[in-house]
């Protein structure tokens, strides 16, 4: 966890956002929007995603992306990696942080990359056999990633006894953290709290985890908040809610950005981030929109009258 | 408490919704609703204020609606009164519960009904003896309601103790409930839960507290967790987030009902009311609209593959 701050909010807008819209960011545009992110507070910054250029054109630059990101003061880089060959060119490039994705449900996880999960657990295991021989320092942190943990568009509910499973077994093979995501926006805030007290009972408090929401029935922060009363210290979000229509099923925005740090400032943990200037950051993003929708409601409302932010305090 | 349900969900649209938009709905299009709502399992509604017609043309038939409401099976009638006046009425015409606004905030009260909250008290006073009197089996309830108890547009924030005092006071004086409001839209979940948790302390775990959120900083829902979190069994809320711009500072929408009910059937918590029937009431209701926005994501997102709600279970 860096300093001085409560909660880390990882910004995976660059990546989660970006990948999920039509417009294509330039290189230098991604790179405006990540330096002053981290100028503005953000920790820890998702800035691309190593899968093929022909099936994601708005992320072909990401080693680019990465290799210009990684000196940015006070700031972790993380990456994306579907496969080996994506976590080689990510731990080449220099990434801090690779998260590897896997869905807990079996269907989701044929229909997304092709494999059963226990072939998706094969390939996280050389992934990590790599990073130990290519970094035996183990610089590069792997994030294990548990997609359609609360829900899945394919098979509906996901046991929570899968979920613990690939948890274990990610652990197991050497996951240095977990990612537990509601990567099609079906979680409520009871199955979060529930779910990650389990997840806590199982692997021990010791183990960093992360979780990742979406939108999509407005429970957004709710389950961020049910996520914290469970432990959780590290939430993803996404600048403005970016990633699209809000409503098409499986393709409903992140958490927004700045609407959890004002929700987490207001409730006395420290972010250590702006609002003032993240509320620039995004004025600049927006700019490269081509009309694609953003989201939030802090951006309209702004800070209640005698708002004192917990980093500020 | 009704049978069969674990949260109250107290539709309060036909008068904080109504009241805060500009157009005027005709009574027989309020009733169409109320009778719709209960219809679909709405347990209690809050059809009018009895406020001064030149003041609210939009509550002027308030009595009229609540006449014509008592009577649908199931259904318990609620109506806010601002004074000693209003409660007459609204007990003449047969509200089955009263709801008495007060602000905890000096200069909220002071704004808003032009008095001093001691004042406000010495009227909630006068109000209890008036039903004593006139209705010795106390059949109708009133409800002693704390407005700005989690701050306020002109002072900012509110004390907790403020909040007791007046809690503890309303009790005294009679109050059979309380209704604590975040009636500006500044609280968060964590606010929300240790406020909650200190009133149960204070005033015991028999006494029935309602909580009245807005969504203003989109923490509607995640505000409604946690009351839930601290032991409230009753929520108010409003059928498609009716209640006008969201961003305008004061005038921001109440929770939405649809998406409440969701997120309890959800969590497997029994509301009592159909979704699918709501959804057709909110589309009866948007018609009587001219052009004035609602709110909502789940009368877009749906629900998720494999929903069962609590209330079917």
């Amino acid at each position: 966890m860096h300093e001085g701050i409560d909660i880390l909010v990882h910004e995976v807008g660059p990546r989660d956002g970006l990948q999920s819209i039509e417009t294509v960011f330039p290189t230098e545009a991604k790179l405006d929007w990540i330096r002053a992110a981290a100028a503005a507070g953000v920790p820890q910054i998702q800035v691309g995603s190593f899968v093929r250029a022909d099936l994601l054109p708005q992320m072909a630059d990401s080693a680019d992306v990465v290799r210009q990101s990684i000196d940015i003061p006070g700031l972790t880089v993380s990456a994306l990696v579907p496969n080996l060959k994506g976590a080689q060119n990510a731990i080449t490039a220099g990434a801090h942080q690779v998260g590897v994705v896997m869905s807990v449900s079996e269907a989701h996880n044929k229909s997304n990359v092709n494999r059963t999960v226990d072939e998706s657990l094969e390939g996280f295991r050389q992934i990590v056999e790599y990073r130990n021989e290519a970094d035996p320092d183990r610089k590069t942190v792997i994030s294990g990633g548990l997609a359609t943990s609360f829900g899945c568009t394919i098979s509906g509910s996901v046991p929570v006894r899968d979920v613990m499973k690939r948890a274990e077994q990610l652990l197991e093979l050497g996951a240095d953290r977990l990612n537990v995501a509601d990567t099609v926006g079906f979680a409520n805030p009871k199955q979060v709290k529930d779910l990650f007290e389990e997840l806590y009972r199982t692997v021990g408090k010791d183990v960093p985890v992360g979780a990742h929401f979406h939108d999509t029935r407005g429970m957004g922060l709710a389950n961020a908040f049910a996520a914290l009363e469970a432990g959780v210290r590290e939430l993803d979000s996404c600048l403005g809610g970016l990633g699209g229509c809000p409503y098409a099923p499986g393709a409903s925005g992140n958490v927004v950005t700045e609407d959890l740090v004002f929700m987490l400032e207001a409730m006395g943990l420290r972010t250590g981030i702006d609002l003032d200037a993240l509320l620039e950051v995004r004025e600049s993003m927006e700019k490269h929109l081509k009309g694609e929708p953003t989201q939030g409601t802090f951006v309209k409302a702004g800070p209640p009258l005698g708002f004192v932010p917990a980093t500020a305090a």
